[in-house]
């Protein structure tokens, strides 16, 4: 006997909103409450996402305390994400965190321990991308295959940018709320490399600091036996870079590694390829949701311990590349009471 | 009165051939004699450029000192070109010398030496790209602009990587012999940075080391003020990247910075672009070939010594980089006889 899987969510950003959109298209979920500190907040994303019926609320501990969810949905600002997810999960909920789940081992380790000691619960980490049925053509392709290295860019100009360059410290390019490039675009490089050819030897970042303390963009290395990858993250900037895989002389490419419109095998040198790609889905954020409520549904341990794994992997290697180009979060950011 | 100069060549690589095809096509010069040290491989090198009533010569005094000869074209391996253009010049003949021209600053400064107490020779270095018509639009399209970045790539599987994998050194891939992608790739990438942005404040370099001892690619990145210019050599992959030119929310656009068959300029995040391109010369060599030769008939002092300037910042950049990599080529290269 299956009931759907209610979900509430926080934060008010456009992701939530694609979210939300996801959640009401998946069969195996639906929506329950929408948490915003400001009521007129809420009410704009319910609206602006099509979901005028769903209930606003103003206080997270009346959300976790509600019965009716089942799975909070975390898309606050990064540096607040540690805090929300570990009142949620010792709430009795379910969770999906969106990257960059956490901040460094420390809270990771820490989440970690809390799912240890409750077998039925499950948190997931929203990556997207790694979901979706082009990424998965991405990995079938690889088998078999010898990777000589690989170049994955995800460069746009963040029109928080402006925001920034007339004065102001916007979330996202904010220690305090553990911004920057690598955290907000580089995480969806770091994602695809862990996902494709597991935990690198070693990483690396060269970044472009921002006088507000935090990466405008950079240059990153992961290096694996034999081979290395090269991460182009930059909020500061508007690139057509693709994002490529070596094969020796042939090599798997795709527009963009976050969004994977399509993908191709090229054979050598020439203008000559294979598509290899699919439809990808109108909401990017369906794919996720589906494999995250079958796995709660199935209770599915194996798949989640595996992503688990995937989640924690990355966040070693994120915070690799940070201490390697010195970047700093405050301390004071894991303080933050949580109806911030 | 104007007398069409006579070019020497040395060197039987391919680059040797298309040299003397724009040597026949250009009204300002004429071939006078092709240096081998097998009779063989000139004689072969004649017959592909479709130039064979060009003599051959095995003895390199001997070219340097047939008076025909006004111009020598080096093109011999990297770590010869130094001994080879300082004997010309001693010689009383203009050089031009296949990038990257030398492989330190004091073998540039001892050229510079030399070519100071010759005021009616010419030296150049041959970088064809940075002649060409669509770098010429480029650098326009950047008057007025502020520049916020550059990512500039240029990365091919080398022929003799295959070589390499099996077990031999081709000499582009030796230490001996100053090889490597950034000095063979890379190199094209540090002269279109330098041409467009001048003098880098500081030169990284994370090099991917061959067993052989040189770099199969790697990672630099060239620190203005402001902004930085990422760069991707590589000989080990084959690659599609293009490079590009960030102008805040705009972006320079090519496919190839080195071959520069088309020049976008793109509005925005969206796919609309100005084409500020127009047609390369099918000859790639040509551009520079009537430059240099048009600065000589002109005896344009003003002109060669903003080339020479060029060239040894890009000289400096190079060997800035393989510093900050680590990569070290034997000193001994300085003692090979000219003939070798």
């Amino acid at each position: 006997m299956f009931t759907m899987l209610g979900i509430a969510t926080i934060g008010t950003s456009f992701i939530t909103g694609a979210f939300i959109q996801a959640v009401q298209a998946e069969p195996l979920t639906k929506m329950v409450a929408v948490y915003s500190r400001t009521q007129a907040h809420g009410e704009q994303l319910v609206q602006s996402a099509g979901a005028a019926d769903v209930p606003v609320k103003t206080s997270l501990a009346e959300v976790l305390a509600d019965p009716a969810v089942d799975i909070v949905y975390i898309a606050s600002p990064n540096s607040l994400h540690f805090q929300q997810t570990r009142a949620a999960l010792l709430a009795g909920k379910h969770v999906i965190t969106e990257k960059p789940a956490f901040t460094n081992p420390a809270q990771f380790a820490e989440i970690e321990r809390i799912l240890n000691s409750r077998p039925t619960q499950y948190y997931f980490e929203a990556a997207r991308h790694i979901h979706t049925p082009n990424f998965k053509r991405l990995q079938q392709a690889l088998e078999g295959h010898q990777v000589s290295g690989a170049a994955f860019s995800y460069a746009k100009y963040s029109s928080r940018y402006d925001a920034l360059l007339a004065g102001q410290t916007p979330n996202i390019f904010s220690p305090r709320f553990a911004g920057g490039a690598l955290q907000d675009l580089g995480v969806y490089l770091v994602y695809a490399a862990v996902a494709l050819f597991g935990k690198p030897l070693a990483a690396h970042y060269l970044p472009t600091m921002l006088e507000s303390g935090v990466d405008g963009g950079g240059i990153g290395r992961l290096d694996y036996n034999g081979f290395n990858v090269v991460l182009r993250p930059d909020k500061t900037v508007e690139s057509r870079l693709p994002s490529e895989i070596y094969l020796g002389k042939d090599t798997l490419w795709t527009e963009n590694i976050a969004e994977l419109p399509s993908v191709r095998l090229y054979h050598g040198n020439g203008e000559d390829y294979t598509d290899l790609g699919t439809a990808q889905p109108a909401n990017g954020m369906g794919p996720e949701l589906h494999d995250f409520a079958t796995i709660i549904q199935d209770k599915d341990r194996s798949r989640f311990a595996d992503l688990l794994q995937l989640s924690a992997r990355v966040n070693e290697v994120l915070f690799a590349m940070r201490q390697d180009a010195g970047i700093q979060f405050p301390v004071n950011v894991e303080a933050v009471p949580i109806d911030e």
